[in-house]
């Protein structure tokens, strides 16, 4: 559905969807910012408010920690990927999970045939977490594990994963990312609804501060924000309004916020705007440990320094030309480093194209090896300090974060706000925009919109590719393994146990999830008691801006073309062409989708987002249903391998062959021919024009309207 | 010949020597800097001393110029690849030379025959020179040529093309390098002696001042300086010391120092200290301008603004995990843009290996692009002012570097100090103790001396080879043609015209040669006229600094067992292992010798080095009279191919196979095998540790003693 509010009328978020403003840059001009004055004045590395850096050494004693998330295919094959890594220098492991682990789906249920093993490691049970680790000693490396959605039975397989290693709970090391807002907003993993979600959440951190000492229980992620089109400023912004609504939550349920915020962790993107992602950091670090001071009267150093871990920004990366992305993420990478950031993943060079490759992923680490061991950077703690341009710009960033903030709190804070859609409303219209922009070149990427001569021969890309079969079998094998050797009674007890502690309040939830992973419980059972307690799983709309792709589309001429041939359309046919945007399995990844959405009824088509997580099949029934044109499937998680030749195949079975089907989003060239010859009409990879999408889409409804008439018209 | 000054122990110079110290961090630290006071206090960008910048704007208004440096084979060739460069987004053309034309030498002289064509493009005549541009319009793109031995003929053939083009030599926009000072020092492609070469020197700017008002006559260029060795220091305070020189040199024959100043133009080398290199080109401007003002009495902003090229570092590169080498020209080329570079040159990332393919020399562009496009660096000037880190930084740099400067005026100028060998004894010392550093891991290259597990599998590298023979082939025919189809007469008459203007110290010589160049005299010719007018051809002693490496070298073990070997080895023959470092052809780079020497020497070999340019006969003379148990062959620029079988062959002609020859240097892996299979004992690439060479030599030696002795003892 397409919002109908035109959101960039709003003039009070200008500036926020707007590029920063040039900065001064000027000693005089440096002199108004308000953080050099007062309570925020200038002050060393290490000390509150942390402007200069979260440590008085910084890098000089010891470098940030690189950390690269990777998992993908089964446990055994990320096990022996994670060996690799900490041989070749990495310094911390960071656990991907595919996407029905993260929706709480065991790899045999219906809904997930295409996502098993695809974009990170299918864990079912204990059983694959001990096989994770196996050989890595749980006190020795540290692990953050991406999970929010189902992180009760993660956290409790990496429990008992470490309890059967004869390593305690308490000697846990890592970082839990446990940011469920930021599902709701943009990711869409998540299993419950908001609040029953927000109980599991603080769950995890009463659990961590009384058990897991030297484990962060969260990870107040603003990545996924940058990575859905937002801004850094904006990111920023909403990753700290999402860490208020965190810290009131932890408070509320009698934690002390001065006990637990030490171990408050975050989680950013860095893009390619290098002068604010420089700066982007030491303003985060300023501004939570203002808030944490006003609003929680927080004294401790501890629990007023911000600690982050960054990842470059994989929607940077581009398909076409990717030897380009190379540079891209070193740049980055340096923008975190002079932000100060605790660790950092850089993304590997084909991750636009596929999953990271071996010979890719060693690229990746060396380049943060490279900054550490080469470049001499390690030596300045806070080289930005002084600086005209890069303090103001802080100032700015500031200022700009604060209002996003403020405005999110005037609404009751995230969770109240979610009701509205205002902040994934931000999100998708700073998306549509960029898009817009790129489309009709008023921001240039190299490679893909200018500069696209030919690049000379570039050496062939050795990508990964999972064989999706072979990785089921082996998790069905594994699930069968686990069911027929378990003690029924004492597992049907501990689920009984979870679901009943659901209806109390102050039961703890962790402790039974882990009673229940002792007695080999799957994901998918852990999830489905949770489910049972807690209310059911949640669903929600997906929104659409409308008006903003139009309005930042310089060409003018392009866009009235296309608008008077949807007219011409219109007035043929009655009705104005109809576009269903669907997601197929469990990847809620939805710029894409809400881009499109966004670009095409701007465009003058009728769109309509189907709701996330359909099978082939019911997404099948609801185009059918609405009598769409054309079938835009959205496609991130490689899911489409499997799916969309499911929803072919059930358009022919439904006599609704003739409805157009298009894919796009991130799809390896490999895959082009066999979706093309299941009836795929056109393919548009990453970098692709979407007014350049829609005119082809135009055309081709025109002529088969035309092959339809003369059909029709001969005897 | 090894020199005995141990030039570690003199103290004064251990400054700028060693790392610059850790820059002050604090806002009280900066007011100490005397750059923010009385005359030097702080300004704004494109105001005199320009510290902030030369121009208001910088790149918000118009970014620097892509200038990739490129030429290679023949003029065909390397036009084709100009034509290709500009329509990839180049902004500005830059010409490689081969040694030959370098030197001076037709490329039918016997003496050149492994190098036509090799490191540069061959150019022997107006003719070659024409077929370079073809089709490139010289009004209409600015032309930077990296020539300074052979300055007059090729400005000669450049201006005649532009004639025979229909363009004005007044309409020529770009540079020439023009900078001879710095080949004394480091380079070694001169031809004549440093006070006749000055001659030359002084005769273009003369010329360039009055025809040709657009283009920069002098290219006063420090890259050679870091790619020789110096730090970034060292490399600043010698260029500016050789700029000196020049405008003193101008100056005294005449020219109006405010008049020619602002067609002066520089050119830095951007290496891995990217805290250091950041700042340089600020400290560059501020302390040119102090110089020029203090010096020269000079008043226009035109004429004390330093404007300067920059290309990424050579030496910086790996031949080892090649793809790391984007991470580190990336890195570079952010720091020459902070530091606010006019136009720059980024390296291709197999150039450790290779000459650039077509794929790795668009990377290298795209690079820049992607600064310039996606990064939104351009849009901040000078983002570093104000900064306590970069502006404390910036001040010990001018400090380091005005001492260098002293030290050589002291001496009485560059020229002067050349005979003391002081500003090479200097780049040698840094250059030995930094890989004494690399041997004993007290300093990392990634992929080099550590981190250097298997990389997964690379793409296969796809390198340009040259095919020297049908090169050589095609330059013999054009000269051919054009030695069939001229004047000869005409030929005669310019030629005797210009050896006899080279008597009359006031006569303009490049009118001369343009004369020349008309009338189809070669490279060769022209340069041999001027040699007869100029007394001949220069030639100079090779250096190394003793005690430097051995001293910087910090696994202290190490050292003794290899030094017990070589005494070992003295005490059964009665004299130390005898080590012959060689450079064959036309090549001058001789940092690796000169370390190679330096290093051995400490090992305890007895080390000589012999004459730059030699033939493969010469080489083998030398070191069967010298008696020496081993020739080190150190190859930079190819020539290897050809030369090193013809070294073999001359030494099994007289009897000497049992000399154990080596090779180090930048040879392509496709090489390995010819020469192996030519009898070369052992190969040593970039990224070699030296004193595992020296142990795998000395044992080599031991057993051949030991054959030596049991065939003697065999009856």
């Amino acid at each position: 559905m397409v919002e109908s509010r035109n959101s960039s009328s709003d003039s009070s978020l200008d500036q926020f969807w707007s590029r920063m403003p040039n900065a001064l840059c000027e000693a005089s001009d440096l002199l108004a910012c308000k953080h050099l004055q007062g309570e925020f004045a200038d002050k060393k590395p290490g000390e509150p408010n942390f402007l200069r850096g979260p440590y008085a050494t910084m890098y000089s004693g010891q470098p940030w920690t690189t950390r690269q998330y990777a998992g993908f295919s089964t446990a055994e094959a990320s096990n022996a990927f994670y060996h690799q890594a900490l041989k070749r220098g990495q310094h911390g492991l960071s656990v991907a999970f595919d996407l029905p682990t993260h929706r709480g789906y065991d790899s045999d249920h219906p809904r997930v045939v295409g996502d098993v093993g695809k974009a990170g490691v299918a864990i079912d049970s204990i059983e694959d977490m001990k096989r994770l680790f196996e050989g890595i000693r749980l006190d020795g490396v540290s692990v953050s594990m991406t999970m929010s959605g189902a992180v009760l039975p993660i956290m409790a397989f990496f429990i008992v994963a470490a309890e059967e290693q004869g390593v305690k709970r308490s000697a846990l090391k890592g970082t839990v990312q446990n940011d469920i807002l930021k599902e709701f907003l943009v990711r869409n993993t998540y299993i419950y609804a908001p609040k029953p979600s927000m109980r599991l959440l603080t769950d995890v951190i009463r659990f961590t501060t009384s058990e897991m000492q030297k484990f962060n229980p969260i990870s107040i992620s603003g990545y996924h924000f940058q990575e859905a089109g937002a801004s850094p400023v904006l990111e920023l912004g909403l990753t700290l309004a999402d860490g208020l609504e965190y810290v009131r939550a932890a408070q509320s349920c009698g934690l002390s916020v001065e006990r637990f915020a030490p171990r408050l962790s975050f989680f950013f993107g860095i893009g390619m705007q290098f002068l604010q992602e420089a700066v982007k950091l030491r303003a985060a670090r300023f501004l939570w440990a203002k808030m944490m001071r006003e609003k929680f009267a927080v004294k401790s150093s501890e629990a007023l320094r911000l600690r982050t871990h960054c990842q470059t920004s994989g929607v940077s990366l581009t398909a076409q030309a990717p030897y380009n992305n190379i540079v891209r993420t070193t740049l980055e990478a340096l923008a975190a480093v002079l932000g100060g950031t605790q660790s950092l993943h850089t993304n590997a060079f084909d991750e636009a194209i596929a999953l990271p490759s071996d010979f890719s992923s060693h690229i990746a680490l060396n380049t943060q090896l490279i900054l550490q061991n080469e470049s001499g950077i390690t030596g300045a703690i806070d080289p930005l300090a002084g600086s005209y341009y890069f303090e103001s710009l802080t100032h700015h960033m500031i200022t700009q974060a604060e209002e996003i903030i403020d405005t999110i709190e005037r609404e009751g804070g995230m969770v109240a706000a979610l009701a509205n859609d205002t902040a994934s409303g931000w999100i998708a219209t700073q998306a549509a925009a960029r898009q817009a922009r790129l489309d009709s070149l008023q921001e240039v990427q190299v490679g893909v919109n200018a500069f696209t001569h030919d690049e000379g021969t570039a050496p062939e890309l050795d990508t990964l590719s999972i064989n999706l079969r072979e990785v089921l079998q082996r998790q069905l094998a594994s699930l069968h393994d686990v069911r027929s050797n378990r003690d029924e009674q004492r597992l049907l007890s501990s689920l009984t146990a979870l679901e009943k502690a659901c209806a109390k309040a102050d039961e703890p939830l962790l402790e039974h999830a882990i009673v229940a992973a002792r007695a080999r419980a799957t994901i998918g059972e852990i999830s489905d008691a949770l489910a049972r307690g807690l209310g059911g799983r949640h669903s929600q709309r997906t929104l659409a801006p409308r008006g903003v792709y139009g309005e930042a589309f310089a060409d003018k001429k392009v866009l009235s073309a296309l608008r008077r041939s949807t007219d011409e359309f219109a007035s043929k046919k009655g009705r104005r062409p109809r576009l269903l945007v669907v997601k197929l399995g469990q990847d809620g990844h939805d710029r894409g989708a809400r881009t499109v959405a966004a670009a095409f009824a701007d465009f003058g088509f009728d769109v309509d987002i189907a709701p996330l997580f359909q099978t082939p099949h019911e997404a099948a029934r609801q185009a059918i249903a609405n009598e769409v044109d054309i079938i835009g499937v959205s496609t991130q998680a490689g899911a489409h391998e499997a799916l969309v030749p499911q929803l072919m195949a059930e358009l022919h079975r439904c006599q609704a062959g003739d409805i157009l089907v298009v894919c796009g989003g991130v799809i390896p060239p490999q895959d082009y021919k066999d979706l093309l010859q299941s009836g795929v009409f056109a393919l548009f990879g990453p970098g692709s024009n979407l007014a350049q999408a829609a005119d082809k889409i135009i055309k081709a409804l025109q002529a088969k309207d035309e092959r339809r008439n003369t059909s029709a018209g001969t005897p």
